[in-house]
């Protein structure tokens, strides 16, 4: 294999799920078929790289200063939704009706990674609940251990700024079968249960 | 979404395999916590389109002039295997010990797309075995209805040379199941077998 097309091989692999295999097909096919393409996710790839920055407002990706849901009107200003990462809240946005704000952490709570309360904006957000706008903070962090360590943090932030915390439901997930739900998400479910 | 973003994943989507969830996810990942790596592969991106075009001799991808295949001395000239794809080649490289020169026909004849001897650079190839150093060549087309046309048409191009033409064999792939095997393979691999 030529010098460049080896680079361009390894070059690929920085994307997720892209093993040796697949990067090599990616990129025979794209000198093969598609050179326009991969001219064309070059130019976007640079676009993105250098001009997709945080939101001032709610930290998620945008290329403005405030994203397109900060700046909506027509938005529910008493909810605040706070979530881990812009592909979490891109999955809310798309499943929910959800109509408030967000706020994007970027990360979790992990001391040892060197990501604490700073890392994660919550001096900005912080900031956001002392504007007194905010009645609910809905928190939709992961329920992974530091995601649940990160909940338990922002519930006491919101407390401490008169906000009401809530916490996205875990449980069984919807079409699943109980005998295959693993027992921490059981026992979650079980304890959890609602009124019917 | 935010535009950029929104055109980075459409951009994603001309990778072979890479649907819009896929894509969405490379996106996300990539500005998260990757940008060295988009950067980079921007710029072998480019670089590759730009500078990747065809070996003047056999026309397998190279930056060069004359590919690093067709450059090694003590390889045989005496065998030139043709294959429809650098992929293929690729392939084959790697998976014997074939140490003859390729000659790659860009994809297999089909009239209807256009895709005739010229475009498949047949011409060369006619000179090439002109040339009279060849004395085998070993058709690796693939096994399909175009890929057979193409093996016929090649055969009889060597013949018309004067040099030997052979094709690969098909049959029951190594570790496959004879239950499991389609019939015309089957058929194929049972007309062809040989003495043990």
């Amino acid at each position: 294999m030529s010098p460049l097309l080896d680079e361009l091989v390894q070059a690929l692999r920085c994307l997720p799920g892209v093993g040796a295999k697949s990067a090599q097909r990616m990129a025979f096919q794209l000198l093969e078929r598609d050179r326009a393409g991969a001219r064309r996710l070059a130019d976007k790839l640079i676009a993105a790289v250098e001009r997709i920055g945080l939101c001032q407002r709610c930290r998620t990706f945008t290329e403005d200063p405030q994203c397109s849901l900060c700046r909506a009107s027509g938005r529910d200003d008493e909810l605040l939704c706070v979530v881990e990462s812009p592909a979490d809240l891109y999955a809310l946005e798309q499943a929910t009706g959800y109509r408030g704000r967000y706020f994007v952490l970027h990360g979790r709570l992990s001391p040892l990674d060197g990501r604490g309360p700073r890392e994660l904006g919550l001096d900005l957000l912080a900031e956001r609940l002392a504007e007194g706008q905010v009645k609910e903070l809905i928190v939709a962090t992961n329920p992974t251990v530091e995601g649940e360590a990160t909940a338990h943090y922002l519930a006491e932030i919101a407390r401490a700024a008169g906000v009401s915390p809530t916490r996205i439901a875990h449980g069984v997930p919807v079409g699943g079968e109980l005998e295959y739900i693993d027992r921490s998400t059981l026992a979650h479910a079980f304890s959890g249960r609602l009124k019917v």
